[in-house]
């Protein structure tokens, strides 16, 4: 398997380098980005996208921009942390990895005062190496109990991208497959290309071919198709928030592809860290679905629009998936089952 | 209401003028046609699209053609009328109303075999101007009995298009709410976008619109999320054959808006001339499901493509709903509903 990593030391540790995602498929350019307006861009503009690569591309971004300032006295390293964090933060205050990243970030330097500012400078580096670390453990246990759900030669539907570009190596909805492929199993999947941004057509496709995995893209309106068929065992998908009775928000076609898996009796396994899950929305109805520019549907990849100026569009980013419809949630901690209510308590605290 | 109607003679009827479906909505081009390649490219390339609207261009083309042998000797004319058959029949040779219009057409001058070649000529335009008053009333009567399955202020989602372009005045799957829209009522339509072609995008929100109708664009995968918002009263859709137990075949991405429907609890309307039954299919299985080129899904209308050459699709161009997700079957003569078997025998003769 060819191995995709997004976010990257360059050997000096004076930038980052990413795979630029919004170029994909037609063109795969690496940027190496060493300072405050390039890293805030890349992440404004989707160069980086996926909560946990914006997670760990914000850490990695801010240990090299302060190792400009490993010889400086405290407060002026801490003057300038904080000055970086508040730009880096505005760039998508929604996404929760960035702000969870950003303040561990800073813990590291709250917590060993003592040190130097150059000691300090090494200990952020060895913190963004660990939240990636991390990020990569947790992924191999998610696509470990998902796989185990999985028989070799199942047909997997998957809608959008939780794939190793938006997070670590493997992946939370794809990691199953890209596992199952090292192991040898052989799946038959079917991408949604996933409208409007097409995110399945050219970011999972991509990352499954790159793989070896027997990729097979289709619209989004062909599920039930394939469905029908007899095409598919099983569905996967990760998720953006997930409440506490299990109603999960994910992007827009989830719910609906959910509906068509219960309907021709498929299991509908969703996929994501624990930390996915927003004990403080009790169910869907307390999660707000971001609407978008009509420019997307109408004219954003279209040589000419697609549709006039006088249309209207609507542009739900996400939907929320009925819990009574999601076979089982996979985190990090374990495969949960319905009532969700009662078997997500396992991975609080 | 703007009403568009999408096929007439010129005012010396010696040529077919036509809207070009296939440069909308980005430009409203109208095309006089009056030779023999120019129809022929016409159907080909679905300038002129939907299968009662190339029946009743096709009817008007060879009257047109024939009338330059109206000085003929009676061989010579029907030579030429054969010949023209022909060839506009290999333009789409699966369109049911291809054939069936150029087949009425011919037993025109079977019937009259006793007129001179200039009467038969005067005929065959009376015989097409025929075809399309039919073809209205038919489409007035199914606008009709589906109107009176919706009421004001109605919610309505469609998918791709059986509007005026693709039929006559009002359509079949638009024609209640443009029947509606002239009697006043005021709907709230969404129209799916419909991937790969984007024939709602471009032509029935076009239509829509043109006709003054509050109509909305969504991505395909977006119907769930405005029937969980409660937006969505009916569904309404047009059917390219309808299997004798009620198995509809129609656009892909048909079949799984009928399931989300039936998730949801609101009525799915199929709509379409009685001559869309077929009595030689049983069920759905005995349906067979055109594949389309890959090009349509990846290439087609981007700039760029938006997945690699190396990624595999699959583009089948409709699919096939299970009858117990179809609420009523509406032609015009009568609304059937379920078992269909039984309800749909009142078609036959």
């Amino acid at each position: 398997m060819k191995k995709i990593q997004n976010v990257n030391f360059d050997k000096t540790k004076e930038s980052v380098v990413i795979l630029d995602q919004s170029l994909l498929p037609n063109k795969t350019v690496y940027l190496s980005l060493s300072s405050l307006p390039e890293m805030f861009d890349a992440i404004y503009t989707l160069k980086v996208r996926g909560a946990p690569a914006i997670g760990i591309f914000t850490a990695f971004g801010i240990a090299v921009l302060m190792k400009k300032h490993k010889n400086e006295d405290i407060d002026s390293f801490k003057d300038n942390f904080r000055k970086y964090k508040e730009k880096l933060f505005s760039a998508r205050p929604t996404a929760v990895n960035l702000g969870w990243a950003l303040s561990r970030m800073e813990s590291v330097i709250e917590k060993n005062g003592t040190l130097s500012t150059s000691e300090l400078s090494e200990l952020l580096f060895d913190e963004a190496k660990a939240i990636q670390d991390e990020d990569i453990r947790m992924c191999e246990s998610i696509s470990a109990l998902g796989l185990s759900l999985l028989k070799d030669g199942d047909g997997i539907i998957t809608h959008c991208n939780a794939g190793p570009l938006a997070t670590s190596l493997y992946g939370t909805g794809l990691g199953p497959i890209l596992l199952g492929k090292e192991k040898g199993y052989e799946f038959k999947v079917f991408c949604d290309e996933t409208r409007p941004l097409f995110q399945g057509a050219r970011i999972t496709a991509y990352e499954l071919t790159n793989a070896g995995v027997d990729c097979t893209l289709i619209c989004d309106n062909m599920a039930s198709f394939v469905m029908k068929e007899g095409k598919i065992n099983a569905c996967l998908v990760g998720c953006d928030r997930v409440a506490a009775n299990g109603d999960t928000a994910n992007k827009i076609g989830t719910s609906g592809l959910a509906i068509l898996a219960a309907h021709y009796g498929i299991p509908f396994y969703v996929l994501g860290p624990s930390s996915t899950v927003d004990f403080s929305c009790k169910s869907g109805d307390d999660i707000v679905v971001e609407l978008r520019k009509e420019e997307e549907i109408k004219t954003k990849f279209f040589c000419s629009p697609i549709a006039k100026d006088d249309v209207k569009c609507l542009n739900p980013s996400f939907d929320v998936t009925d819990s009574r419809l999601i076979t089982a949630i996979i985190t990090e901690k374990g495969i949960c089952r319905y009532p969700y209510t009662e078997s997500l308590k396992i991975l609080k605290g």
